[in-house]
């Protein structure tokens, strides 16, 4: 009796995870609808991938970790695809050099599209009949379908953010798409407000059990293990920083008064001539931003995006401020109310971040923008990565870098969760990144 | 009487122009026919420019440098190209950065073919609305287009030596075209012989008068004025050095003993740590070679190609000989006995060099391989370079470049003449360049 | 009544403070006695200054912290000074490039000892003048002394490892002493041996009162505010790690497995191509080491130093353990039983670490070599740096370095204590840095 | 009787050589006189040497290529000295890295002279053994010993250049010594003149038998051999190029108008972002130079110096003229009228070139600055590199460096000749270069 409930819900799990599976693929394909040929394979810098690199990455972790490993039968759609699509796994073999991945003009944009599919249907298929074959190795296939799922959330949202970058680099500022939703200046900002927050001993961080889960139970290794932590009291801002409130950092002289930066923030604004966040841009008297629709005027109430976390905490600094560390963000947050069914991304008409409208307490916590933590990346007390090549997927990178939470306009609302750690270089602009403020009591 | 004649040779001379025109045009985008869209775009190094790249820029000429300069009722196509397509004329204005050519995904490889055709019809009409109107300026303006289709013809030649070079760089190795022509390795080659030369006062460059010319009387700028230059006595190779000459050169150390190399071709070959021409590859025991073909065995017979300067000088004191001067090579070549009619490639079939397999006397002079010289690129006795933006085209590039002369198997047959200055870096490769020896006696 | 006992214990206070302040700028030109002129100049990297440049800066915080700041008769030794010798404090005005301070032959070194000479013979005397006058600014300039004392302390720390680096470069490795004093390898070392912590809310960090203090109460405003920190469970080694153990981490491939590495670590170990600890070489099958007195065998027992961070958690990834976070090293490190009194380096005989002969507990915690810690350098809970331009002191590089903890065989005696943080980028080597592991329970 | 005669005239040639060699040695360590023990290892950049291995390497010829060589019972000084020591003569052995030879502290100064004092010691004392024992191998040896004369002679003018350049690096600006010799500003500066010379078949290079020759009839073998060359009518200024005029072309826009410049001159200007010529400044509205002596004020009569080809290449094209070949300056030059018993500096007292006083004719053509030519150093037709490693002294550097001719005020006045070939790469500027002007008729 008790078996036949099992076999039950899993065949329930079974479905969902396909279903999953195959919106996820259909989602990655229809970001890039509105591509020319050409821009597939575009790569400025090192950091951001062409989208055609991006679409075949992510069948090959599939094809890799799930088929390669448990399919008896597998042959590769195509083995030199190993080498060209690993993007960083040592124990997977040798890796195509990341800075030279836009020189792939060959597997063509067709050939990829038919490397999908072909990947989408051999998981589909190979899933089916491990279950209807009751194979005990079902549920491990499952985690790790779960983990490439989310895997290819966060190379749908790299996709976008890459493109805008790429994009970006040609004087004639093409747009992803044409829109004119951005909403209109007028609009009331919310005023900041500061929210007090007592000490306290916190916990921090979530335990994932060893049974497969579905998409809204799922965790990476690097957000385990819950953990306690002493929290010292402050208080947060109400909202995120605006564009105006920027503005007046940087009007005020912020970028050339070194009392505000990070000695190595510091050196990096002179290097680059920073002068203001990526994509703005002055033209007579007038600011202007371009965004994923193209160039529009700056919009003063909007959260400012885009910046470093060396431009974000020059920015505190000045505010008299200082950013949240990664605890105190997390012990605040609450749950994100977003449709957790949806793998749409949070803003997926505006693919930019909304001025906050809300009432009393804490605003824009999810899905507007990342917002740099004053946290180095590092494991919790007691973490353990996961076993075999995934382990690979967070724990090397646990340094030099900095945590930032909450998931921006392009992430997929269920990729969305209060435990998430997001990590970049302290340099990186490119992310849609941007900051809250708090401060000591 | 007289000037019905004039008018008549100068209708005649407005057809063979415009008809060259568009006959070179066509040969352009037919280069292109086997391109995939996401091919275009290729660009892995700074001197590498994109398909695309190329086919806009040769327009760009033509419109920069007679519609927009003599046609009173010019507007540009698009306004930004004038930017993004200048190569390096400073007198036209700023240009869009070299090695970020690779990044233009836009214009789409569509618009530029529009580009093209606009660019194409608006010389036409132009040209014959000067010459029904009998406007002076005519022969100004033929003048220059004999230049842009000499410009464009050499841009067909780095279309093709570039997109050799940027597909080599995919791991996949993909071909431009896949062609099975590569004559056999069977034939025989024509033993090495010596041609004894005396020391003479000999004539050396041209002398373009003002009239305008067709493109069998055409020469650059670089090339005049004629002038006379003391030759000393030697004797030169009667072919190309081979492949497999050059191979025992490798296989002696050639490529680990400073003792053969210029002191800067020595810290080339360590830096990039060269052990063989460029596209040449050993796979287990036996050598390969890159081609337009895709990969095929080494023919020992062919000659060497895609060496730099500093190997080709550094073969050729281990063989106890040397590069001619420039001035040597053009004072024993002749005229080159190629269609002096044809657009097309001396080697259209085969885009590779071949064995010499001719008789007695110099061989292989035209169309094989360009032949290193060891004269430095510089400006014969008293010359002038063009007026006006045109004039940056040779003279201002005349320093740290080496002097090729003849033409390889990817330069059109009527684009060959005697007295013709290629140029190059010492350290480039990626030209289909060989070595001619020569000794003193 | 009162009064007259607060006056004593000034005057005490300032005597006390004052012969530190003699003792220590005395000791810093002892560390030079053996050098030769040339040697003062030497800087093969950014990071390393040479020892002229230690002598003058730290001569020139004395005279710009105090006397331009506080005495109205001050007029600079050499007005240039200031932009030679001043090291980041933007708020002072800008510096000579650090990369070049090699390149300042002049001033000489005899200018630099009488520029020496003259501040401490100023700072005495306005001391003194101050206090005679009961000048109510005294407290203030006393506590800037026991600053600038601890400030040169950390300055004679990196002369003797600027001079290591700086010598090892010159493949005549010259000595910059000669001793025999290195100990025998024939002695036992204490075997390994895991001692365990419970959970626990630990208190981390100090507070500094503003009274002046002298030299056994200071702690710099990066140890404050103390807090509370919530402490896991998990053992720690008993002792450091020994040559002998990481030998067998280097014989056992761990510098060519990427698995123990993080990616920052395995792209710095490929890009240097790092194959043991830096002044480690073989010859024929032996292993030394060069160390302050030249070139000796390698100590198997004695710890291990000059290890990069990355080196470090490698170490620790392959030991199947971890380093500790700074929380955990200072809540079980206890008081070091170092002579507080004493100037001298902790090992002022040796120069280099001994193996641990201890008995039972923690040992080698204080004046061995620098642990890397886990914690990445960030302000504590609350933290203020302190006011004015030695704000900068500290507070300003808190990002990308990780915190190192306990003193080494090269720091004072009484410049090392329980709180104090030591800071270098992951991939700094050149200092007295060491591992000691630690593992979860 | 001839036997007694060749034996007389030998020891009057074994008595000269030595004579020179003993007078050349001294000269060198004159030169040093001022210097403080850290000035000698300073450098900036790789091209400039430390005047320690400046005194060190020219020992180190002498110890190379003649006692080692020829004398069975040679022992090195030092046999570390060889790696240290050696510059570029890859058929000695590896060298020390030439960028860091300002990281050897050690050997010291006075072991250096010590190594000095011990090689000319062991010269002369060998040349005396051979000379008395007859010896056969004697007229190799004093070949040798010119050779090494001249080779010191190349680094006394290096080493001043050198120095003039590292000590600039310093902001305090020291002085090499210090001496108000420099010319007052009053004086007239020569008109300028354009003398013409006509078509003609002349003679250019010279030969060297293979007797041992004493200083005054030296040559390298780069100058030979002696051939015909055909040279066109032009006409060349009868001075070099001012200051002042130079100055003209710098406030009319020089550098920032690209028509002047070289493609390669133009990428160098704004890479650099040359403003003036090397030790040029403005303070206030007046211009300063800064010279061995100090900071003077910019005399406009004096000889324009330290401009690299580039900006003597586009003054040439302001000024519509251009750059004379080497071969024309050759042929118009004349035999310098300077002391060839003399080594002292042309400019002994002042280390500066002069204004232009003379009368009629050709002025300045030896002994005041290096006047780049349009020639790229190459080989003369049917050059033969000296044999052994000496042959590496001069061929293996032609390729892509200018030659300069003339001579300067640092160059001793019998190291000065007619057919001298100087030659450096285009952007090089330490070296007193400067600008003579020519004109095609």
């Amino acid at each position: 009796m008790l078996d036949q409930v099992k076999e039950e819900s899993s065949t329930e799990l079974v479905e969902q995870v396909l279903s999953d599976f195959v919106a996820i693929r259909f989602f990655t394909e229809q970001l890039c609808e509105l591509l020319k040929p050409e821009d597939y394979n575009l790569q400025a810098i090192a950091e951001t991938s062409p989208a055609k690199w991006h679409l075949a990455h992510t069948s090959w972790f599939f094809e890799t970790f799930i088929l390669k490993k448990f399919d008896s039968d597998f042959s590769p759609f195509n083995e030199r695809y190993e080498y060209l699509f690993n993007s960083y796994y040592n124990a997977i073999g040798e890796q195509f050099p990341r800075p030279q991945r836009g020189l792939l003009s060959r597997p063509s944009v067709e050939e990829i599209y038919e490397y999908r599919k072909h990947v989408t249907e051999q998981v589909k298929d190979f899933v089916k009949s491990l279950a209807q074959a009751q194979d005990k190795r079902l549920n491990e296939v499952l985690s790790l379908i779960v983990l490439g799922n989310n895997h290819e959330q966060q190379h749908q949202e790299l996709l976008l953010t890459d493109l805008k970058y790429n994009l970006f680099q040609n004087p004639l500022l093409p747009a992803y798409r044409t829109s004119d939703q951005l909403v209109a200046q007028n609009e009331q900002v919310l005023p900041i407000e500061w929210i007090r927050f007592d000490e306290e001993l916190v916990s921090v961080g979530t335990d994932i059990n060893n049974e497969p889960v579905t998409q809204t139970d799922f965790a990476y290794d690097n957000e385990t293990p819950q953990h306690k932590f002493y929290r010292h009291q402050f208080s947060a801002a109400n909202r995120l920083t605006t564009n105006g409130e920027y503005l007046e950092f940087i009007e005020q002289g912020g970028y050339q008064d070194s009392q505000y930066w990070l000695s190595d923030g510091w050196d990096t604004v002179r290097e680059h001539q920073w002068l203001a966040p990526l994509y703005w841009f002055k033209k007579n008297d007038d600011w202007f931003v371009y965004t994923l629709d193209g160039v529009k005027p700056l919009n003063l109430n909007e959260p400012v995006a885009h910046v470093s976390y060396y431009e974000a905490d020059a920015f505190a600094r000045w505010s008299e401020a200082r950013l949240l560390t990664e605890q105190e963000w997390e012990s605040i947050a609450g749950e994100p109310q977003l449709d957790s069914n949806s793998f749409n991304l949070v803003d997926n008409e505006l693919l930019h971040p909304v001025a906050a409208t809300g009432n009393s307490g804490l605003q824009q916590l999810f899905g507007d923008v990342w917002e740099w933590t004053s946290s180095s990346y590092s494991a919790y007390p007691r973490f353990k990565p996961a076993s075999g090549a995934v382990g690979e997927y967070n724990g090397k990178f646990m340094c030099n870098q900095y945590v930032l939470r909450g998931g921006s306009c392009v992430t997929s609302r269920n990729h969305i969760r209060k435990t998430y750690r997001n990590f970049f270089y302290p340099e990186a602009r490119w992310q849609f990144s941007g900051i809250r403020l708090a401060r000591d009591l």
